[in-house]
């Protein structure tokens, strides 16, 4: 079958890869709706994570179940499901809590730009549909696998409650999806970062009431002035940079909380200026399986329709276009046909 | 009158200093009824902050108003108050918030281990109690000024909620004082981090269920065996050097809060690895105010008694030995007889 290997810096391929095989008794096999690529991907994409041996790239997902090891309980093949990029047993002490991807036995799903996909912990993570969703539910249920729990993680995180005033740094795929977030958790006023004409007027569509183009000080001056000099009550940090975080709390008033869901790289935090900013900090991968039974409905029920977060579509061929357009910021997140 | 000035490192004197006026049409002049000392008053004792110019000690009081400013209209002369050691409005946003330890017109409380003290923005700062109380509630009256609500905000922002597994990192007052917090907010257990058996005492008193005598990775190894090796719910740290914070980190579970209320000193926090531990963060300056009513009435009605963290008690002219039995840790908390 066809998959998507990175073999360095800028060098992702697909090719024919072997097909997955049930390895444990708790996997599923699935065969994908559609594919698509993260942000995350761009990091080893990069060259910032190291790469010692080909990647199997991909995990974010949804499709219907093939097959199944002999302890899944839960899903069935031919059933139509959705899954975390976390994957976990659902079941543990920290799952129970409803921070699954901190799971005692959590993976992190790969090989799910290709055609068909192992998922482990099958029983823990894949949540079915249903029924067989219409063919237009597919890009918005395949957001609900990470980008969208991510970015509402982010506004839980954040916690986010009606009539908050939120800010979102970071006008990427997850930090639209904050903002869809914001909205549906009846904030009042979301200020969406960005200097990025399309990328602004999905923010808009996705509920933003406000858009300050400037980043850094400058940007924080004009959250600062839209609030009358308060700051926002929930931030949502969408970006992992040392600029992007000072901008997040630099906009947050005493006793807010700021979510942070990018992948903190060369992020350092002076401990006393945290105390004096008195500003909260909550992150790290988001526990999309507590949002996502919720977060499927939503969709089902057409409530929401975060798949136009995919401005790009492409074939499982030309992944590496995929990689390229989102590198170059010409597309904000690829979706690919498997 | 006496009052308390320090001069340098281990510098500090009782001596004559002017008695205390009204600068502001929003000051009150109050006789204090006890004076004492705060574990944050050892910083620049022992050298860690900067002193250019003597320093007026002492921000926890209490006692009867004798003199008010124009502007004051909600306590009066002959009323017994306390305040919190953070000077507040009370009407800006941010105390709307319930963040009046970041109060646009924040100051910090000076000048109280002497007989009389200016409290600046006195309406927004004080509270008075129905009568003047018995003598005997004098000194957990005096401790809710500061050390009970630094201790209750830890708790507060450590998110502590009925059932709640608590660790406390810190065994000085502040932190026997979360043990307190924690007990009255229906903590299931409360695991005190404490190698002195007489704060261990003093610990299992104020509701500590359980005493962790190692500190560091050991403790740490102590606290995930007393807890399935799931950590935390709730991590109140009350020191503020890198090791404690780095403790406090290290026994919460994923999703957890840490409330760090011990000013840090020297402490820094790498974001990737804050990210993938998912512990949230959240401190400050305690908002004492805002609990200052809901606590006094604790003490009024002898429900608590967090007087007893006052272990040595001393007259005024006696304050360099207070300083001296703190520094030396013979004494948690030293009171002033003013």
């Amino acid at each position: 079958m066809l998959g998507t290997m990175l073999y360095g810096p800028r060098d992702v391929r697909c090719e024919e890869v072997p097909e997955p095989r049930i390895l444990k008794p708790t996997d599923a096999i699935i065969r994908l709706a559609a594919a698509c690529i993260c942000g995350s991907d761009l990091w080893p994409y990069r060259g910032l994570n190291e790469i010692t041996s080909p990647l199997a790239m991909g995990h974010e997902y949804c499709g219907v179940v093939e097959e199944i090891g002999d302890a899944v309980t839960t899903v069935r093949p031919g059933q139509f499901v959705v899954g975390s990029f976390c994957l976990s047993d659902n079941t543990c002490p920290h799952c129970r809590f409803g921070f699954q991807s901190s799971c005692e036995q959590r993976e992190f799903m790969t090989g799910a730009q290709a055609r068909y996909a192992r998922v482990p912990l099958a029983d823990g993570t894949l949540v079915a549909t249903p029924e067989i969703p219409e063919d237009d539910l597919i890009p918005s249920l395949l957001a609900t696998s990470d980008v969208l729990g991510t970015g509402w993680y982010a506004a839980d995180a954040a916690r986010v409650q009606s009539g908050s005033t939120v800010v979102v740094v970071g006008d990427g795929a997850v930090g639209l999806m904050g903002v869809l977030a914001a909205n549906q958790m009846g904030a009042g006023r979301i200020i969406a970062m960005s200097g990025h004409k399309t990328r602004q007027n999905l923010a808009i569509e996705f509920g933003a009431t406000d858009i300050v183009s400037e980043r850094g000080d400058a940007g924080v001056a004009q959250v600062r002035a839209l609030t009358g000099n308060i700051g926002a009550d929930a931030v949502l940090e969408c970006v992992g940079l040392e600029e992007s975080m000072r901008q997040a709390i630099n906009c947050a008033r005493p006793g807010a909380m700021v979510g942070y869901v990018g992948v903190p790289h060369g992020v350092n935090l002076d401990g006393q200026a945290m105390f004096f900013s008195q500003v909260g900090m909550l992150g790290g991968p988001a526990p999309v399986r507590r949002f996502l039974p919720y977060l499927m409905d939503l969709v089902l029920e057409r409530r929401i329709n975060p798949g136009k977060v995919f401005d790009l579509t492409l074939p499982l061929v030309d992944v590496a276009e995929g990689y390229r357009a989102m590198d170059e910021r010409r597309a904000i997140k690829t979706m690919l046909r498997v």
